[in-house]
């Protein structure tokens, strides 16, 4: 895990985050990279689907249940996981980006859309940059929320 | 991972084999232990859902994509992934149930029906144990199909 860096996108909700965020991994993608998008869910979520197999294994008390084929995998873990065995399980890519955790200690891009009426979700000053619709006069680098290209520039120059 | 014993259920479809890990993950559950289990899968599988967050993410391209919560955690690989790299994704855990891998290294315990007319999927010779709804008399431990406290037991107790 050691030096994979990793970028938290903080933002209300309603902000376009997750399109956003879309929008930059698609970027990395084309120029190469390996991503790996971190959600983190205030809620409960239900990923795999009632009655198959794996969603068997998962009810019957199985901390961790695996599906594998040729072409992907996917581990879930039925259990309380900590940031830093999670972070130990995700390798070989060359970028993380979470979306969420705007009180860890990762640096964060904060985005805001003026027409929900939200302001940032962390105040600049804890920001690396910004992602905006409208114009910002915090001395932060501030991106267009449509920017990933800017924003992905950014991100590989930032250190 | 070096260390957490593992074990390979293997059968023909219709056997029960789902069934017999669930009453095995439940068996071990019941003494204490963490189960992990793998299925491996020969066909495409969909564990996300359309349209979810996550499954935009990995539709964008991330290679990894992962949703956490408080109680539990999934992990998604969008690409092949070895056998060794899953392995080593899979932690803290004291036994793991694998379906499937029949030509795979580790310890296989075959199981048949024999109303389904099938055979044991692999020669007795190569397990370490039978679970069968009839009599079997090939010299290797041979459990019935309902008998997870006794299965569980002969695999505690091999090595």
């Amino acid at each position: 895990m050691d030096g994979i860096p990793i970028f938290s996108i903080v933002a209300f909700s309603g902000t376009g985050k997750t399109t956003l965020i879309e929008k930059l991994v698609a970027e990395f993608k084309s120029r190469g990279l390996r991503i790996a998008v971190i959600k983190h869910d205030a809620h409960e979520f239900d990923i795999d689907h009632e009655g198959k197999d794996s969603w068997r294994f998962s009810n019957a008390g199985a901390d961790t249940t695996v599906v594998v084929s040729s072409t992907k995998a996917a581990i879930m873990e039925n259990r309380p996981i900590g940031l830093e065995a999670l972070l130990s399980k995700i390798t070989d890519v060359d970028i993380i980006i979470t979306e969420g955790y705007k009180h860890g200690a990762w640096p964060k891009i904060a985005v805001r859309r003026s027409e929900t009426g939200n302001p940032f979700p962390i105040p600049p000053d804890e920001c690396i940059a910004l992602v905006s619709d409208s114009p910002e006069s915090t001395g932060k680098p501030c991106f267009r929320l449509d920017d990933a290209f800017g924003l992905a520039n950014f991100m590989l120059g930032w250190h």
